[in-house]
């Protein structure tokens, strides 16, 4: 049996998240349904993040067991040609003994994509948050500067996620201006519930200058979610990248 | 009566192309739909370009006439608000007298756009040409000059198009490297069927080496479509600017 590690894009738009669910397409069952249209094997997918309905991918990590005789790097174009065209296999490979993508993964990247201008924006509408409103940059780079590091991020995390331990470490939080985008870019070595689109909102809500970047940290002291932003749209996110 | 001109911006993905159809969804149908839900009027669109199934726009201009009070310039976020996200209107204002998009456009100007890496595809499947392979670009730019100026492009134009001059003068071809991108632009002061799309298809046939940039003075003389290259998807197109 070898267990396969894959490297997987997608566009989230048609899909009720990651994770299977009782009604709606998942980008789970789209694979193992591709997997299962190769090998004749059900199998279960693991995934790095179970990214949300709408959210996109970049560079997912995915794993999965097979007895197949499919060579390992095989399984890319292998899957890409049974898989939906919104969901590609950009590489895989033989995983070494016993890998988890979600339990191993030391540090995820995710990217929130902005668009700036009127022009283009049909093109972007599932791709990109459209916030064409004037942004003091500055002040949200200064806010961005109170994210990182080790905090209780309990301010920052949708109610609903069951988890006990809000403290997480947030390693970089960038902010970069490519017209008619803004990105911005979030690393760390775990996020909790809709945490990224939390941070985002607080970020955009400094920027409107209804908030001031020092603000930040009393948010995060609070541990109160009203104190926070909003949680900005899912069409803007990306998991952008996987570290082990 | 007011004769109202419009900028519009659409995804063609999902459309059979401008001009209504006896069957399938048409940008016309749904701008039309749009008016007659705001204004109770059965009106005919006019449009600069008639664009084919899955080409899109970024600054297509369209007219109609109406009896209804909405001032001019209100007309654009009043149609937004009836429209599928996937078309919108950029700006309305009041047409002069007379104004036809089409018989009195001067010059239009096409992009088409070429994605060059695997990493990001997928979210341009819709929106561009996937062509990662080697070009060789100081050709391409050499074999852009041929087809600038007036010229007979019966070589560069679909069969079926039942027109009888082919002659048309073509401003400018520029080639612009935007990683991942690779943007051509074209602009003349008229387009035969598929025109834009064949005079890609020998650019890469030029950037393949397959075609020496010189050939295609030949391959214009000789009026024959078979000697050009082959027309390129639509996807790729954007009615980027009509000039009055």
């Amino acid at each position: 049996m070898n267990r396969i590690k894959a490297l997987v894009e997608y566009e989230g738009t048609r899909y009720s998240g990651f994770q299977r669910q009782p009604r709606g397409l998942t980008i789970e069952g789209e694979l193992e349904a591709a997997i299962c249209k190769l090998t004749g094997e059900r199998v279960k997918v693991l995934a790095a993040g179970r990214t949300d309905a709408g959210v996109h991918a970049l560079g997912q990590v995915i794993a999965f067991d097979t007895e197949s005789p499919i060579p390992p790097e095989r399984f890319a174009p292998a899957l890409n040609s049974v898989l939906p065209s919104d969901i590609r296999v950009l590489k895989s490979e033989k995983a070494k003994e016993g890998f988890h993508p979600r339990y191993q993964a030391r540090a995820k990247a995710y990217r929130y994509l902005i668009y700036r201008q009127e022009e283009g924006r049909t093109f972007y509408r599932n791709l990109a948050y459209y916030y064409p409103q004037p942004l003091d940059l500055p002040a949200m780079a200064k806010a961005a500067r109170y994210m990182e590091g080790t905090h209780d991020f309990m301010a920052f995390c949708a109610s609903g996620s069951g988890v006990r331990n809000y403290v997480r470490t947030v390693f970089e939080v960038s902010i970069n201006e490519k017209p008619p985008f803004l990105q911005i870019d979030v690393c760390g070595d775990g996020f909790l519930y809709n945490m990224v689109r939390i941070m985002v909102g607080t970020l955009l809500e400094v920027g409107r200058k209804r908030l001031a970047p020092e603000e930040v940290e009393q948010i995060l002291l609070s541990r109160c979610r009203q104190r926070a932003g909003p949680t900005v749209p899912a069409c803007g996110l990306y998991l952008k990248r996987v570290f082990y």
